[in-house]
């Protein structure tokens, strides 16, 4: 049966200083991220679904160009197609799901 | 934009000792339970891909009939049409999210 530790799961630096593990199931992603204080994501937009979660630390979020500052019990729900970008203000973990399965992510878990 | 604050969603018990709070998206569920220990959830299965997480604490997942426990940093990604059922170790603090939109929990998170 598909138990998964996350600890098996080795990490992709998919942007400098954010460090994610990633589990695809047939319809999901989840992308679980180790981002360290400053680093930045650039803005940028896919047709997923995702909803971002911060499970510790504090992560500014930028959703159609309005900053949103983010923390452990909110949850940010990222409609298809809308830019983004984000700024670890601490170092963070956060936790994003998307539908359907980010395959582009998918192929970077499978490469060496 | 749906920016979402945990603390203001009103819990649902969905089985004695399982207070869950929902967050529906387009095309998922996102299920955020406070578990006591000892309670379980009985033996069910639902057409939904489920992935559970345990961020606190430890449970007990039964998935077609076996056991596994489950501690934060363990997912588990149950099929669709899966028998599964649950018994908290100790109290917990659960996600589960589903593909798709659970519509039953959509309709007790209107319900009063």
């Amino acid at each position: 049966m598909p138990r998964i530790e996350l600890s098996s799961i080795e990490p992709k630096e998919i942007v400098a200083g954010y460090a994610a593990k990633f589990i695809h199931t047939p319809n999901m992603t989840f992308s679980y991220l180790h981002v360290k204080a400053g680093a930045s994501l650039p803005e940028h937009s896919h047709p997923h679904e995702q909803v971002a979660h911060v499970l510790e630390g504090e992560f500014q979020l930028t959703v159609d160009g309005e900053p949103f500052r983010l923390e452990p019990g909110t949850i940010f729900v990222i409609p298809p197609d809308i830019k983004h970008s984000g700024l670890a203000i601490t170092d963070c973990k956060l936790l994003d799901v998307f539908n359907p399965v980010r395959e582009d992510y998918k192929k970077l878990s499978e490469s060496k």
